[in-house]
């Protein structure tokens, strides 16, 4: 069940609503006054639109982006939310250059296997906090374990570990302080997700000596009519990297009935 | 005792060391190649300097800076840290406009009096959060007590209270949340003290959907030596507004033997 769906989101559609906010579909018919999409295409609606779990849907042609067609199906139907946070989230708080890194935690995450595979192309390196086992290579430069961090002797841990300026947080509680622990004066925590249902807590000290900045991201927000031109951009250059093989991440979900059936 | 002394701060001067980083002094004596300033003259350090709490200094000449002799001793001896922070954190974190309002805890600290009165200047009005009792009057547009905002339905007590871009946090604890509900959405809370010595506990949605930044001011950082003029420029606005009677603070501590002794 979605989170939209438990009501957690301050966005409630009139009830009675059909679900879902990403997916992809196959043109089906057309209307008449309908020319650059034809019976066949795979699109998917961006901007992002409730509604998309459900086996017809007639939206007017302006809400459909074209898809190729040798772009998995899994990577096209979840592109549109997760990878777009991940892409917006290393763009829009610090300038990030080449040898640079970041820290994260939930880096299992979807959001966070796309920001160690988009960072890295960036030549930026990741340093990431999982809650146990191990993270699926897929570029992630240090991998620690909630367990290790929280440790006394933080700064033994981390020698070596470069001074960092920008950490993502979508867990809380005690995991979003040791990213915290991570980052270098000035630096700044964007907190997108709270997976463990607990606050952030930050010491005074933290702001005043250490100058940190916390701040948040919800794509929702970011994307507007105006944006949508650069939505579909970010989408292009998102499945053209998948296309292309240097893009991947696992779900963690199943897929719907219906998008399962049909995966190629 | 100040917090420095206590070791609080993360700047420690090699010991043995003497006290104090605010003070006004009286030139008593010239080296040879001094210039701008005469025995007689009173003179604050700027930037500030450990060492102040002592009854003969000697230190070059371009540390200090000249002030009027018709500026009360003791505006004159504490300008230069609680005056100037409020004055920095009205300027430095959200562009302010006349008829917008900002909120503060801790408000009648030396800091909060001066927010009060450095908005008003500005046309800006400001909501203040106390402990308990009165606020002297400084031109706050309203008060509320730390126990009235702590009910289930602060909405309603604040009806007609503009939704604001800005709020201050010298307090922390519960009482930093109570400046984090009046802020609207995209609002900022600027952290420069920690009187409660409990950290800020901010929840998930505050950052995602509210999309509230939290940051911190120090004005030790702030400070540099590019920074002199500038500083000196705002000392000299500050104390200016002493002289026109627009500016005025209560100290709660006791001024030390030495400044009393020479108060007029």
């Amino acid at each position: 069940m979605s989170s939209a769906f438990r009501g957690v989101y301050p966005v409630r559609p009139p009830v009675p609503a059909v679900e879902g906010y990403e997916g992809v579909g196959e043109i089906y018919a057309l209307g008449s006054s309908v020319r650059k999409l034809s019976v066949g295409d795979r699109v998917i609606p961006s901007p992002p639109t409730f509604g998309t779990w459900q086996t017809y849907i007639v939206k007017e042609e302006g809400l459909w982006h074209k898809v190729d067609k040798d772009v998995p199906l899994e990577y096209a139907a979840t592109v549109t939310v997760n990878p777009l946070t991940a892409l917006r989230m290393l763009e829009d708080f610090v300038k990030l250059k080449e040898g640079d890194a970041i820290v994260q935690n939930g880096a299992t995450s979807l959001v966070g296997q796309c920001i160690i595979q988009l960072a890295r192309i960036r030549g930026i390196r990741s340093i990431n906090i999982i809650r146990e086992g191990r993270l699926t290579q897929l570029g992630a430069d240090a991998v620690f374990t909630e367990k290790q961090l929280e440790v006394k002797n933080v700064k033994e841990l981390l020698a070596g570990v470069p001074e960092l300026a920008l950490g993502f947080n979508c867990v809380g509680g005690n995991t979003a302080s040791l990213v915290l622990k991570f980052l270098r004066q000035g630096g700044t925590m964007v907190t997108y997700g709270g997976m463990a249902k607990k606050p952030v807590t930050v010491s005074t000290s933290s702001f005043i000596f250490k100058d940190l900045a916390l701040r948040g991201f919800w794509l929702q927000k970011w994307m507007s009519s105006e944006r949508a031109k650069e939505c579909r951009e970010m989408i292009d250059y998102l499945l053209g990297l998948v296309r292309d093989g240097k893009f991947r991440y696992e779900y963690v979900f199943l897929l719907s009935a219906d998008m399962s059936k049909h995966t190629t």
